[in-house]
Formats: C-alpha cells, sequence, structure tokens
C-alpha cells in the first residue's frame, strides 16, 4: 500500500508560482527561522512525484534541493535529455498516475511526496490522495499558476489540523474523502 | 471614517459560487447549529454593498436575506427595474468603489460590508477593505466564481485570527497592509 501525500504553500488567491514559475513572492512572506515541518515531511516519504512544470522551476535550484529519489511525470522529457549529475537521482515516466504509484509501491515504496499543480491535480482526480498539508500565505498575488483545477465531481475534505505561524501562514491538513 | 468588511465562504479552491450562481454545495459541508458569527458581524454592519451578480443571487432568496440597507454597484440596473418590496432596501448606484464610500460615511456608516467576488476585487484593488473574514469549506468544486482576481500588485495580508469548526471549515481573519 501506498499513500500520496500533499505538503504545498500557496498565495492567498490559490497560486503556487507566477505565471513565469518563479516563487520569490514566497520568501518575501516568509519569516527566518520559522519551521514550517517540512524537513520532518522529507524524512518520512520514499520520494517525490512531480509533473514537468514543477521540474523544470526546481532544476533551475543550485544545489538541486532533494536527497531522495525524484519521479518526473512528463510525456516529452526522456531520461537522456537529464543533465549528467541528475541522471542518478531523477527518473523520467510517462505513465498514468496509478501505474506510476502502483510500481513505486511494487519497489517498497509506502509514501510518496506528490508535488506540483499538475501533478497534484491529475494524483487527486484518481484518489491517490491519503493527506494533503497546505499552506497558506498571507498575500495575493492576482495571478499565477493554480493549485487546483477542474474536477468531474465535488471532492470532500476532512480537516485534520490548523496551525498558524507568527508569520501569518496558516496551515491546514486535510485527507480527501 | 469608513471601514469596509468582508465575510465570506469560498471553496478550498477559492470559489464563491459555482459558475452559474449557485451555493448548494455550502449548505452541503454546513453542520446545523455551527455559528460561524454571522449574525454577530451583521449587527455591527450600518449595511452591505454587492455587486450586480450577488444581487442577482440573493434576489432569489425568499424571504430577502437583509435587515440592513444594500447598496448594490451597477452600470445597467436602475432603480426602476426593482420589485417593489425592494425599493425602499436597495439603492442602485453607478459611483466608484471611493465615491459610493465617501458618501456613505457623509450618511454616517462606519462600517460597511462589502460582498460578493466583483466588489470585494474593485474594493480592495482601491485600499477600501479595512478586514475580511474568509471561511474555507472543507470541499473542493473545481471550477465556479472566484473570490479573488487580478491585482496590480502584490496585496500582503497580516493574519488576525485563525478558528476552525467541527464542520471542518477554516475561519481566517486577515487585514490587508
Amino acid at each position: 500500500m501506498i499513500e500520496g501525500h500533499v505538503f504545498i504553500a500557496t498565495s492567498q488567491d490559490g497560486f503556487i508560482a507566477r505565471k513565469d514559475g518563479s516563487l520569490g513572492w514566497l520568501t518575501e512572506v516568509s519569516v527566518a527561522g520559522e519551521d514550517h515541518g517540512y524537513d520532518a515531511f522529507i524524512d518520512t516519504v520514499d520520494g517525490i512525484v512531480m509533473g514537468r512544470g514543477t521540474f523544470d522551476v526546481v532544476t533551475a535550484f543550485d544545489p538541486w534541493p532533494y536527497s531522495k529519489p525524484v519521479i518526473v511525470m512528463s510525456r516529452t522529457l526522456r531520461q537522456a535529455d537529464l543533465s549528467d549529475d541528475l541522471k542518478d537521482r531523477v527518473e523520467i515516466t510517462d505513465e498514468t498516475p496509478q501505474s506510476v504509484m502502483a510500481r513505486l509501491a511494487r519497489r517498497g515504496w509506502t509514501k510518496a511526496y506528490i508535488d506540483g499543480g499538475r501533478a497534484i491535480q491529475s494524483f487527486l482526480a484518481a484518489g491517490l490522495i491519503t493527506e494533503m498539508s497546505l499552506f497558506r500565505m498571507p498575500v495575493l498575488i492576482g495571478e499565477g499558476r493554480p493549485l487546483f483545477g477542474p474536477l468531474e465531481k465535488d471532492l470532500r475534505l476532512d480537516l485534520v489540523e490548523v496551525t498558524s505561524f507568527p508569520s501569518g501562514i496558516v496551515k491546514t491538513r486535510y485527507r480527501p474523502r
């Protein structure tokens, strides 16, 4: 059995990045030293699954921010396109969310970190998300890449936890029904 | 001095109504008897300012839900279009947010309830919102009428309060900087 977990920050108006992918508004709102539990969360996952859009944003980070294996869901990117330093750390796949989760479960994964708007939307639609930790930043940015997207039907969530931080960030933890 | 206050519920994905204006998903999530403070809030305002879209939704309610004066911002609707029972309760205006708030202040109002997505967006952009009480419902509805919209620049918010309810609704109260 493998669980999909989300751990993501959004603006108050629901965006995870500006339209060009930039995240500077996130760090402007953050308060140095405030622990939102990211490292503790990462310690509990076997690896990260993300879409191409998120991969393009994080490849610009130096150093590479992940110590765990990363799976990138893309129909166009190929393993050979990866830079040498990423070839052992990143695996490209064009599988469906169901297929990739089944394969990762066979590999022994019990908890996958699902990251990025498109990946989160498709995994939610497929019923593959067990829990979401959402961090609402105290800022409106007006437009950008939305966390959530169209759904075939309403999706009810059970609230597990609410926490607020001195920075004004509000963390909510939900389990989709 | 007059303050603009927002008191509104949104889905987890940021919608205040479905595309057709329907609100049934709100009542499906609510728990009977849970007090979110609406009556106490209404007691503190001098009246309600809303856009045409919200007015069209609330005119379908029977009985008319407001005991306080209602101002409707519209460039096309006219006072003569109102039904007889609303003529004394509703005032149509095509003023700007600044003009209407200045006029209401001269009339003695100190606190206006700004309601509806378009009105909230234009009053926020004009710097006329003092405080927002946002109720995040534990449901994703996929698409609808968004609470927030494009902005000329980022708008920072100060978090004043967080409260959660047994239904899973999370109330956050913010003051725009």
